[in-house]
């Protein structure tokens, strides 16, 4: 398919993926900030489940049940974001879940997952091994595997944040958003490269975890050798995915990944805890730590600058002991 | 005046403030949160300079340079949310302020005010002698005395808050109002009481601080003794003014005031950090502590109970002490 018809099949999928969620997700605010003219902030701290995770999960826990309305339920792994997203909309959907978790994740996390009924599997579990260990459950017990980014349900319901930020400022110069598995930005970026293709999207990493920025500056997939030690432990991922490196990088809809310090993470949480009065977790803080140190453009009060806050799931304790 | 033609008079002034302000303050969301399905949450949090006092200082100000173009300037006492309030409106106006602050408030409220250029009087000022010392430098200096709530500027500011609580939710069943002097919750309950009399408007105090209670109860103005111990250290007024009172109590525009404990007010806190992800002050957790505790009604997602969070002007490491 010509990439102008994938553009506009992407495009009706995402709307379609809106219209399902609807009733299950929030339609998050777009928030002036008081730190500069320039710069709007898209909370999805303030998403059900306390991540834009939500939005993926309902379209693809909902798609599924219209494509196979009598499957047995749903597995993924996930460091807790998506696995809370998933246990929710599969509790909503009246399905079951089995949700892979590595060992250590932030214990908030496990409550949530835990709090939608769902089969919480983490002894043994690894950053390393908790794919394999989700296609075994699901190929065992007969489940279906709703992977948490490299899947276009998924992508489709994450691109909703592109159609909202577009709705509220479609003047928008550029959308900052996290990068993991690259799930969030390459839905945003299908969303906003269809509606909007002046708005550049930049994504960001963690330093130490700058896979997606070398994927996309050399043109081929990198991987992380090992565990990166970051505190944005919602992206971890050792790679994107084959569908968020044909977004990103193949069709060229990501304009820039920049990457930033762990210092100038926990400068962007204070900030964001501080001066926006917004309550995120670290990997939440990844866009703001980007536009604080000026690694992406600063925006006019015509075209702002858009930061995608990417989740509120917190370790009290962690977040306590960087606020003093 | 009889009662009737007053509430038309109020409601018209609190529509001329929203006019009047809306290019200066933020319209806060209202959003629905996962802690109940009948509970929306206005937070204030949001607001330009971190609370609710914008709106009334805007107000306040940009209708006194209406009314005296070539006024020297304002003063005005507070715990600090007011004073950076008024700082930022009068720089905004090309004003010069003077702000009175009691020692040992919250020192992010006190770099707020400095950062607006406004002019700290805080060396020996207590809960007990500001107002005394601002209506003198008021006197000497020739400034323009800007009271924190005793004050109708600052009342229909503030019921702007009420204004767009009934646009969002036109059918809300109780809004949940913190109350120090009382500046806030008499605009919302003016405005509501008009607008939607059915809504029931309900104030929270800290059960160390609770004059404004003592005086609905009783039907005469109530004062603290002392210097309360709370938290919630904009809510340490010693009465409510007497414009609130004539709202509040005489017209019987607010129909309970109930209070909260420190503890309750603790829990409350981190229910908004952890659950609601939102990083508020304590006195901002009032209205959440008296939901949570079920002084208030529970709401219903036909009629929702609607709480205000005042403010997130918190310190940084009184929070922390209390998030771990």
């Amino acid at each position: 398919m010509a990439q102008s018809s994938r553009a506009a099949e992407h495009l009706a999928q995402i709307r379609q993926a809106a219209q399902r969620i609807g009733p299950h997700v929030r339609r998050t605010p777009l928030i002036d900030a008081d730190v500069a003219p320039g710069l709007m902030v898209k909370p999805e701290s303030l998403q059900r489940t306390g991540s834009f995770k939500a939005r993926g999960a309902f379209n693809a826990v909902l798609s599924l049940v219209e494509r196979e309305p009598r499957v047995a339920g749903v597995v993924t792994h996930s460091s807790g974001n998506h696995g809370q997203a998933v246990a929710c909309a599969a509790q909503v959907a009246g399905l079951r879940a089995t949700i892979v978790v590595p060992e250590g994740v932030t214990p908030a996390k496990v409550e949530g997952i835990r709090s939608f009924g769902a089969t919480l599997v983490s002894d043994g579990v690894t950053y390393d091994n908790r794919e394999r260990i989700a296609e075994e459950i699901a190929r065992i017990e007969g489940l279906h595997l709703v992977h948490p980014y490299d899947d276009w349900d998924v992508i489709h319901g994450a691109g909703t944040v592109g159609l909202e930020i577009l709705e509220d400022v479609p003047s928008a110069g550029a959308v900052v958003v996290p990068i993991g598995g690259g799930g969030q930005i390459s839905g945003i970026a299908l969303a906003i490269a269809a509606l909007s293709p002046s708005t550049a999207v930049i994504g960001v990493e963690p330093v130490v975890a700058d896979d997606a920025a070398r994927s996309l500056h050399t043109g081929a997939m990198q991987t992380l050798a090992t565990d990166p030690a970051t505190l944005a432990e919602g992206v971890k991922s050792k790679s994107i995915g084959n569908r968020n490196f044909e977004v990103i990088v193949g069709d060229s809809l990501v304009s820039d990944i920049v990457t930033v310090s762990e210092d100038e993470l926990i400068d962007a949480l204070r900030a964001a805890w501080m001066r926006l009065k917004l309550a995120i977790e670290p990997t939440g803080a990844l866009a703001l730590a980007a536009y604080l140190t000026g690694r992406v453009p600063s925006g006019t009060a015509e075209h702002p600058t858009v930061i995608v806050l990417s989740g509120g799931n917190f370790d009290s304790a962690q977040v306590a002991s960087l606020l003093v």
